[in-house]
């Protein structure tokens, strides 16, 4: 058949590929294709970059930056599919908003406007669709951006699942701002925002009728304002990330992937609340691989780390702020832990997905 | 409960809806909430708007027109849950791109870049992954927008259909440009730019067995050349709108009672191809309800009608582009017909949705 896609024989050059292993030998979607970890990006890399063409390769599953009119915009889209729709410190709703800001704000935009595109399920209750868009009008008016155009679909009953939502958002570049990994050279300090793996582990207490002893609320949350504060203390900084599907150890690997850099982390910085810790324990997970919302990762030209600290330690998000680690010569695009043993260990990329829908 | 919203006491001022019933007694969603006609303009105007605030309700469900850094955008988006995904004409990857595409060239924009999130259902085949990403692909290229950021997620089997697509869309809009059905005022000419009801009736021909003796292909296109071709003329169109869901019926109400003008069509001069009609016949439709993909409507100042349609005729999507009716001042708010009779019928606004999923 002509129009069989030889999924083995990629169009692309291989020359140019980041992602580590080749396709799988994968007829049909697996829920990993959906993780953000090797097999979202052998997704993007195989089928969907040389479809669609042009720079969408270097720019698919990130906040693109673009040139319109003369003005510099951050764009971006997220699906939103999480389980359940309510869970301890938000909703679908929050996550909607919330998600997208944040992807805009690791270009340093500001987001202004979003879209909204509700995929609703025959027979959900309006109350829940109610609640839901209440949740995140609110948290749109938190993040102080505009919805300014939405779209409804209904599917019959037992071909979605309930409620799901996707927003794509466009905000302002501010002049003098570069975040790419590219720009990452050995010597930067890395430092991220605050303890890590709430957000995934809030979504799992509440699921399958786990209980940790301890309520872990999530932690999402827009980060426009704590980016705002970075960018105030300089504008060169080297690039951002927020640590959502795939968690710290993703966001790590393809920052390290992309700029060709070595990145070295010191276990014993990277805070991991207890209660976390305890329930990663119980359910055989590594906290570096679960899912955050309302934290990011910054990797910043040494000279100006400790003013960077200083102003987010000064932001009600990023109190708790810590430097974890550097940038290297060493390993090329490699992420290695110092372990608390005086040992180290590779951090690799996931493969798949932990917690499949925890946003 | 405090958080049950009660649905019947509105909070939005009365006074400024256009919806011409208020919100039926229904707890739960139902097909019709996503089929473009009355129950989606409640569903909007009664949860979202309100939920949401800002302009939303002023440009919730059509492209808003934004200003950005001193540049005047348009920004729109749609999902697409067509059942099947490929069909006589197309697949869900050039409804992706099309519907977008044509939400922003009713402001007068031309597409720039383009947005787009999967929603995967576990399961699905990787090669029919492909083919609608290569759908996508050249559906975009053809259109002249790119596809500049992405997002993938993964539900489980039985929690979603296949595969779903959002895109959203900006693109600039012209100086001089602005397309408002408030700018409709009598004596305006109102022009449809070919036949209609094709892809609704292309949809259905591939759907639950039902053919038609006759292959109908759907007339899906990127309408941005034929509308840069009709700016060409004068800046100076009043309105634009592409009758997608809900027909020419669904496009004519929301002008009208957004206008406050009335308008007047001729019912033999709406050009209705003999397959589509037949195919109406046997099934109970009406051709006015049934959705269009690759169509515009236009309200034009009568001193420009003539130039402006000379000008449609010369573009390939515009060959067929007929004067159908006129905006009046008598009843205002109202679309009205004239029969083959001598006599006139009223054009309603459609309740719910003839034929789900068909975007």
């Amino acid at each position: 058949m002509s129009d069989t896609i030889d999924l083995t024989t990629p169009s692309v050059d291989p020359e140019s590929w980041t992602c580590p292993a080749p396709l799988r030998d994968q007829s049909r979607i697996v829920m990993g294709h959906g993780g953000g970890g090797t097999l979202s990006a052998e997704l993007v890399r195989h089928v969907f970059a040389p479809a669609f063409g042009g720079d969408a390769l270097a720019q698919l599953g990130d906040s693109a930056a673009l040139l319109l009119g003369g003005v510099r915009l951050a764009f971006s889209t997220d699906s939103f599919v999480v389980r359940p729709l309510f869970f301890p410190g938000g909703s679908i709703g929050d996550l909607a908003v919330n998600g997208t800001v944040n992807d805009l704000a690791m270009s340093g935009a500001r987001a202004s406007y979003l879209s909204c595109g509700f995929i609703l399920e025959e027979g959900v209750e309006m109350e829940r669709v109610a609640r839901v868009a209440d949740a995140l009008g609110r948290a749109a008016r938190a993040a102080g951006v505009e919805v300014a155009t939405g779209d409804t679909k209904v599917v019959e009953s037992g071909h979605g699942d309930g409620i799901f939502i996707n927003t794509a958002g466009i905000g302002l570049i501010p002049d003098g701002v570069d975040l790419r990994p590219q720009r990452v050279v050995p010597g930067d300090v890395v430092i991220v925002s605050g303890p890590i793996g709430v957000h995934g582990v809030a979504i799992l207490s509440v699921r399958e009728g786990l209980e940790f002893g301890v309520e872990i609320e999530s932690d999402c949350a827009a980060l426009g304002g704590l980016v705002g504060a970075m960018l105030a203390v300089t504008p060169d900084l080297h690039v951002l990330r927020d640590p959502t599907r795939g968690g710290l150890a993703a966001a790590l690997n393809e920052i390290a992937a992309a700029s060709g850099a070595g990145v070295v982390i010191t276990e014993r910085e990277i805070p991991v609340p207890q209660a976390v810790a305890g329930a990663c324990a119980v359910l055989g997970l590594d906290p570096m691989y679960v899912a955050n919302e309302g934290k990011l990762v910054a990797f910043v030209p040494r000279e100006h780390a400790d003013a960077v600290l200083d102003a987010m330690r000064a932001h009600p998000l990023g109190r708790e702020s810590r430097i974890i680690g550097e940038a290297v010569e060493d390993h090329p695009g490699m992420v290695v832990a110092r372990t608390g043993l005086g040992g180290t260990r590779v951090v690799d990329m996931p493969i798949g997905e932990q917690l499949p829908r925890i946003c």
